[in-house]
C-alpha cells in the first residue's frame, strides 16, 4: 500500500520508518510547510517532499494518509481525506476541544470517512496482552484498572503553552487506555498538582490524578507525572474478580546487578517514547492497513478520539472545581 | 515490662502472641466479658483471665495495656489507663466518630496520656523500609503516593453493618500510611463502588478510590477492594523527584514455576493479616514497650489516631456528595 | 517433649531458640565444657547447665537429644543416645570420615537408634516447595538440578584448618540437597578453585563446581563460594521435561529502589545462615519432634548423613586427581 | 556497503533479512545450490540469486560476504574470500574439525583475512551489557560464571546424526560466550547425559553440563539441554568478588498474571532463536559492516572460532573418558 505522511515532524517520522520497515508498505509522498523537514524524511525513507497537505491527499498515487500536524490541523485534514476517499490514520488527540469536533461530525455527514486514531499504546503488545487476557475472561469481572503514566522529563514550557494542558497533551492517551479497559466513562474525578518550580508560571498542572468510573461502577485510576528520574514510566494493571494483570515496564535489557549495596537491579526504563513503543508504533501501521484493505475495523475510530477528548475537558473541569464531573 | 490485654478476640490473641514471643515482655492479665475467650488466651500464653477492663486496668502489676475490645470502648479506655498512669497501645480506629475524640481530649484534660495507636503497617519491614528510603532523601522531594490496598476477602454483613464503613474500618490504615508518609493531608477527594452483589444492601461500599492531596500539593492515592482472588494485596510506591520505592507483596516462599503454560509464577500472596503483618504486630508491640520505657515517642499518637479518622470521615462526605472535601 | 541439647555453641543456640519458641518443646538441660557458654543459653530459654554430655543424654527428664558438639563427637553421642534409648537429632556432617561411620553402623547393631540429621535446609519452606512441586509432577521427569550455594564470607583461617575441607564442611548441604532432588548419586566430577589469596596457605578450595550424576543420568551441579558480596547466596532450579521451578534469594524486605541510575534495586540477601534459614530450623525441629512420637520417619536419616560424607570423600577425591568418581 | 550471501537456508534468510533492515547495507548476491531458496530470498529482500559461492565471491559488485552455509564448506569460503580480498562474516562453527582449522591456517599464510566469527550471543544487548558491567570492575575480579541454555526442542534426528554432536553444534555458541566472558580456557570436564529417549540412538549427548576454567582458576559452569517446556532458555550470570550481574530469559510482553492459583506468572520465553536473538543478529550485521570500514576489528576472530571448537573437542573427549581434559 502506498502512504502518504502529512507533517514531517517527530511523530511523522517515526511513521515513515515504519513504513520503511513495514514490508506492505511504501512511502511515496510527506508534506511539511518547512520542505527541508520533509525532504530530510524522503531522502531517508523514499518519497516525494511536497510543502502542503493537500498535495498529499490529492496525489493520485497515494492511498491512504498519516495525519501527523499539529493538532489544529486535524478536523480540517480528516475532513479532507474523506472527501478525497482515502483512509487516515490520524495523531492523537483529534482536536483542541469537543466543539469542533462535533462540527468535524456535521462535515462528515453524507461521507464515509475511513479514519483510525493513533492511540499507539492499543498497540503494544504487553497492553494487547492484558487486554486479551482480560477479554478472556481470565481475571472475571473487570473492577479495578490502575494506569501509572509519567513522562521521562517535562517538554518546554513554550510547547505546554500551547499543549491544550495536560490532560489533552498527555492524559489524553490514558483516557484512551481507561476506556479500552473499561470501556465508557460516567464520570471523571480529578486532581492536579503544580510541583515543579520550573512550570509554576505556565497556568498547566505539571501532575495529575484522575479516577473515572464506568456505567458499571468500575473505576480506571490514573497517576500522571511530567517527569520521572529512571524514565518513561508507563505500567497498568487490571484487578478483577477473578484475577489481575500487571503490566511491568520495559527496559533495555534482561541485566540485573547485585552488589555490596543492592540486589537484582535492573536498567533504568526505556526513557524515549519511540524506544518504549516502537513495537506498538509498527503494529498500529499495520493494523491500519489492515483496516484500510477492509480486513479490521477502523479502530480506535474518530468517536474514541472524541470521547478521549470529552473525558480530558471534563478531568480540566473536575480538577479546577474540585468536583465530580458527570459524563 | 507486665502486660494487661483487654480484649481476647482475634486481635487480642495477636497481641498475647507477640507478647509471649518477646522476651521483653510478660502477660499477666487478659480480660473479656466472655470469660471463656479471655482463658483459652491465658491458658496458651500466661496470665490471669478477668472479665472487665477495669480488673486489668488496676491490676497493680500491669504495668502497661494493650487495647482490643471493640472501638465503642476505646475512649473511655484510654481515658481509664490515663487516668491510671499506665502507657496503652489501643487498637485502631481510636472512635466510631471525631465527636467522639474530641470528647476524650476534653477529658484527658490535665492528665498525661501515654497512648499509641495500633497502626501497625508502620511498622512492617517493607513499608518502613520504604519510609526510611523516603526520609533519607534517595527519591528526592515526595510527590505521589500510590497504596493498593485488598483485603482476601469481605467480612461478614453483619460485620459491615456494624463497623463504620469501609472507609474507617479498613481504608483508616491506608489514611494513616498515607499521613505517615506524606503528613497532614489538606483535602480528601473519594470515589465509591458498589460491585459485590452480596454485599449491595449493606449499603457500604467495597471498593474505593481515595486520592489525598497534603499542603504542599503532594498526592497518596488508595486503591481498596474487599476482596482479591489472589490473596492479600499489599502494595505501595512513594514516587519523589530523584526516584521511586515500590514494596511488593509478601508471598511464603521464593519459588518461581515455569512450564509450557508460563514463566516464573509465584505463590499467591499472603491471605492471612496475622501472617501478612506479623513481624509488623512484634515490632509494633516491641515500640510500645520502647516507648513506655521512656526510649521513644508514642508514635503513631492519639493525635495520628484523630487525623486517620477525619480523613475517614471527610472520604465518606466526598464519595456521597461527589465533590472534594477540604479539611 | 523435654529436649537436651549437646553442645552450646553458636548452632546450639539456635535449637535452643527453636526449643524456646516452639509450644510443645521444653529445654531441660543443656551441656558444654566450658560451663559458662551452657548457662549462658539455660539462663535465656530455660533449663540446667552441666558440663558433659553423658549428663545431658542420661538425664531422666531429657526425653529426645539435639546433638550439636563438634564433629568428632557426633558418633559416639549417636551411640549414646541409641543406647540409652533417646531419640537425637544429630547436626552435620555425621562423622569426619566414612571410616567413622561404618563403625558406628557396626556399633549401632542390635540397637533401635532413631536419629535424625540435621539438614536443616530439606525443611526451608521455598526448597521444601520446589521438591513438592517436582514431586507432584508438575515438572515432569527431573532431568538436571542447579543448586548456587554462596556463604556470605569465608570463616577463619583456623576453622577451615580443622573444618575437614570445603566439600565435607559447607558443600555437604548441598549434597544432600542433590540426593533430597535427584536421589542417590552414581557419578561425581568435582572442579575445585583457589581463588581466595587470603585462603592460598589453608590448603583447601574456596570454590568449587561439582557435577554429580544419579542411577538414571539426571544432573545436579553445585556452585559453591567461601565468599559472596551481596550476602548470602542461596538458590536452586530443578529442571525438568515438562517445567521447572526456581527459588531465588531470600531478601529482608519487599522493597525495590528505583532511580536515574537503576531501576527495582532490591536488599542484598539475608546474610546470616540464622536469619536466611530461621523458618527451616524451627521446622525441623518439629519435624524432629514429631518423628520422635512416632508421627513421621527420622529423615533424613543416619543414611542420608552417611550418603552425603561419600559424596563429599569422591568429590575432593574428583577434584584432586581431575577425574570423575563413580560411587 | 553491498553485501552477498552465500547460502539461503534458515540462517542465511536471517541475515538477508538483518542486511534489508539496516540503512548501511544492500544485499546484491544470494547463492544456494537450491537456487529457488536463493531467488526466494532475493525476491524479498534484493539482489541476484545464483548457484554458487563463487558466483558471490568473485561478483565485482560485492564489498562483503557472509557465509551461511554448511560446516564443511566454511574453511574453503573462508579462504576463497581472503583470495578475493573481501571480508567475511562466517557462521559457526568454523570447521568440523580442529585438523581442518589447522590447514585452513596454513592455506591463509600470506594473505591478510578479514573474518569475524558469527558467535551473534555476543551482541546481544542483555549479554554484552553483562560483559560490559564485568569489564568495568564492577563485579570486582570475576571467579565463576554459570550458563543455562537450553533449545526449545531437539532438531530432527537426521540433524544431529551430521551435526558433528551437541558439543560443536550446540554448545559451540556457549564456549564461545564462556571465553568471551572469561577469556582462554585451561581444562574442560564435561558430563554428557542421554536422557531423551526419542534420541537414545544417535549416539549423541541430548544434556550436557561443561565446567571449564580460565588460566588463573576462574570458572564457567554451562547446563544445557535440547529441549525445554517453557522456551529457549537462555540465561547467564558473572560472579566476582564485588558483585555479579543476572541475565534472564526475554519475554514477548511485561505482562504479569495473578490468580487464586498464582502470581506474577509471565509469558513463556520466546521460544525461536530468531526472535530471541533478532537484535543479536542486528548488532552482529552493523559491526561486521563496521569492521569492514576498518572501524573496529574483526571480533570474534577466526581464532575465536578455533578456540571454541578446540573446547567443544576437548569436551567430547572429557566426557566420554570421564576425566578433565587439560588444553
Amino acid at each position: 500500500m502506498k502512504l502518504g505522511i502529512i507533517g514531517a515532524g517527530r511523530i511523522g517520522q517515526v511513521h515513515a520508518r515504519s513504513v520503511w520497515q513495514n514490508p506492505d508498505t511504501t512511502l511515496v509522498a510527506v508534506s511539511d510547510p518547512h520542505i527541508e523537514a520533509a525532504q530530510s524524511v524522503t531522502a531517508r525513507y523514499g518519497g516525494t517532499a511536497v510543502a502542503t497537505a493537500e498535495e498529499v491527499i490529492n496525489n493520485p498515487e497515494v492511498e491512504a494518509i498519516v495525519i501527523c500536524s499539529p493538532t489544529p490541523f486535524h478536523a480540517e485534514q480528516i475532513l479532507a481525506a474523506a472527501k478525497a476517499n482515502k483512509p487516515a490514520l490520524c495523531e492523537k488527540p483529534i482536536a483542541m476541544d469537543s466543539a469542533t469536533v462535533e462540527q468535524l461530525y456535521r462535515e462528515l455527514e453524507g461521507l464515509n470517512p475511513r479514519v483510525m486514531m493513533g492511540f499507539n499504546r492499543r498497540f503494544d503488545p504487553s497492553f494487547a496482552a492484558a487486554k486479551q487476557a482480560s477479554d478472556a475472561g481470565k481475571l472475571g469481572k473487570v473492577e479495578q484498572v490502575t494506569i501509572i503514566s509519567r513522562d521521562p522529563a517535562a517538554p518546554p514550557k513554550e510547547y505546554i503553552a500551547v499543549s491544550g494542558g495536560i490532560f489533552k497533551d498527555m492524559t489524553i492517551h490514558d483516557f484512551d487506555m481507561a476506556r479500552f479497559l473499561i470501556g465508557d466513562i460516567a464520570s471523571v474525578s480529578a486532581v492536579g498538582q503544580n510541583l515543579d518550580p520550573d512550570l509554576a508560571d505556565t497556568g498547566d498542572f505539571d501532575g495529575a490524578v484522575i479516577t473515572m468510573v464506568n456505567t458499571e461502577g468500575a473505576s480506571a485510576t490514573v497517576v500522571n507525572s511530567r517527569h520521572c528520574a529512571t524514565g518513561y514510566d508507563q505500567r497498568l494493571e487490571i484487578f478483577g474478580t477473578q484475577g489481575s494483570v500487571f503490566c511491568e515496564n520495559v527496559l533495555p535489557t534482561t541485566a540485573h546487578i547485585s552488589t555490596a549495596n543492592h540486589s537484582r537491579a535492573q536498567d533504568t526504563y526505556l526513557d524515549f517514547f519511540l524506544d518504549r513503543y516502537a513495537q506498538a508504533y509498527a503494529l498500529e501501521l499495520a493494523a491500519f492497513v489492515s483496516a484500510a484493505r477492509g480486513e479490521r475495523d477502523f479502530s480506535p475510530s474518530i468517536a474514541d478520539g472524541a470521547a478521549a477528548l470529552r473525558i480530558a475537558e471534563a478531568a480540566e473541569t473536575s480538577a479546577r472545581e474540585l468536583r465530580t464531573v458527570t459524563l
